[in-house]
């Protein structure tokens, strides 16, 4: 029997929770209970690629960035630089948790971790209106100077309790190392990837690989990767354990099966978060469209009991 | 004819210079400027391994790590998720850079970045003598406080300017993901790894994964490396053609050829800088040793010359 292929997404609250301050011993705890629930995919025999968010993480990195230029007059380091350390600090730290785990569970299997560019295109729309927050709240008077010094954008936050720099949230386009990943999971190494997103890259006019100062959505990218190279199944893990429409009203309804028209029709119709399910559910969506046989979006608990999560397919 | 393969370590200054003050522009013109060298070697036939050195850039995270905390309260990552960190954003700039330099010289070739956890003892003797300063200067008084509250120990900075904190150098033992390096590169990806060292872990009673508070020796992992997976050759790239004894003195004598009998004899008798040149030797001895045909200690500047060099060899 030829082995499944299956790209995990890990959520944000899969490594570090809203009511948590961040310290390392807070994401290693966070990272054990979540890759527990893996072992039951590696069990089956799946081949796994596994995919993480760097939101909180790399938040912290440019207010570090901001904190170390303030007191020490350290040059500040770009985006998709804060994007690639990112992607070192949070893979190693899932990897070394990965291995324990596997050797609790008398699994042998290798573990590699990889730093991810990702391609885009300096012509998506996305660039010409930056939408996603990153790092600190600044001041106006702050905003404005950094407007005028290093042209970053800045926005209003909603809460009205400062400025944030909005950066572009670009389409993903291909995964740069999507065939050397692919083969090496194929050939049984669990391959931690696209952290974050990926690292935001576009190809110039010179054919020249050059970084773009932006986010990539990391449900997106994550389900191209698992098109792309022709995987079986796609796992978003977050942090309910089905998909729901009027979630939380009188009239909620769990969503177990969906197909790609159901799941078109539901978004169409405005009954996914934008902030939430909705790219989530669209990431699943080109999954599917793309050739994967199955999406699942779900608790990482509740892997392992195939009646819980909302499974996204074709027809 | 069967491939070549090669395992090149990138001296601090092939990426940030002395001289510099670490801006991205400065290290991104460095890195294209080592790169550029390193096309002979491709041309030649040979498979690559690229390792790196992350002197300054860990010191200005973990400067930044520190600033993060005092201005804004960010919990400070701890010295391995640092050195991953670094391994993550100097490894996809290496990478980046790499792919157009390639490019311009029409060849094809992928290019993977792996984080690479690199195992210690905790038992190596380097644990009750930290040898090495890492990150900021502090006063007695500040270095005093942080002894009592994290356990970091601190020695006087030899020109009196202040303290820094000490971490131990412990002896590389094994390359976590060595194998699954060694596939990939025999399979002709160019593969960025065992960056800054490695990220020091050792294994605990209960055969966990741990990390390892300290730094390790990019020279001593990378020849460790490029012995352990039978590479051919071993480069260190860094900013003299040759190694000397007796530099810069009226009896200099430049070192074309090497044995490692030849090489112990001047170690022995202290020919060769502790801060400098002897570890590069000592990294190129165990690599004769350990079954590697020839390592070279050269300039970048220099490699499509073999009349530059100092080569080592076993016999």
């Amino acid at each position: 029997m030829k082995k499944k292929l299956a790209v995990i997404a890990l959520g944000g609250n899969a490594l570090l929770r809203g009511d948590q301050i961040g310290t390392i011993d807070e994401q290693e705890q966070n990272t054990a209970d979540t890759l527990q629930n893996l072992m039951y995919l590696i069990k089956e025999g799946y081949d796994l690629i596994i995919a993480h968010g760097n939101g909180p993480q790399v938040g912290n990195i440019l207010m570090r960035n901001d904190a170390g230029e303030t007191m020490y007059g350290i040059a500040q380091m770009p985006l998709d630089v804060c994007v690639a350390d990112s992607q070192g600090g949070i893979g190693y730290m899932i990897e070394r948790i990965l291995r324990n785990t596997l050797k609790d569970h008398g699994i042998s299997k290798e573990v590699l971790t990889v730093v991810t560019p990702v391609l885009v295109d300096i012509n998506d729309p996305a660039f010409s209106n930056p939408t996603k927050p990153v790092g600190k709240y600044y001041t106006k008077e702050q905003a404005d100077e950094l407007t005028a010094a290093k042209g970053w954008i800045f926005k209003a936050s909603p809460k009205g309790d400062g400025y944030r720099r909005n950066v572009p949230s670009p389409k993903p386009l291909a995964i740069m190392n999507e065939k050397v990943i692919e083969s090496m999971a194929r050939a049984g190494t669990i391959v931690i990837a696209v952290g974050g997103g990926g690292i935001p890259v576009y190809i110039d006019e010179n054919k020249n690989v050059r970084p773009a100062e932006a986010v990539i959505d990391k449900d997106t990218a994550s389900a191209l990767l698992a098109a792309r190279i022709g995987a079986d199944e796609f796992y978003i893990l977050t942090d309910v354990p089905f998909v729901y429409i009027n979630y939380k009203k009188e009239n909620e309804e769990k969503l177990e099966f969906l197909t790609y028209d159901m799941a078109k029709k539901h978004l169409d119709a405005g009954m996914f978060g934008e902030g939430s399910m909705a790219p989530k559910i669209r990431a699943c969506m080109e999954f599917v469209k793309g050739g994967g046989e199955m999406a699942v979006i779900t608790e990482a608990t509740k892997l392992e009991d195939m009646s819980y999560g909302s499974k996204i397919t074709l027809h």
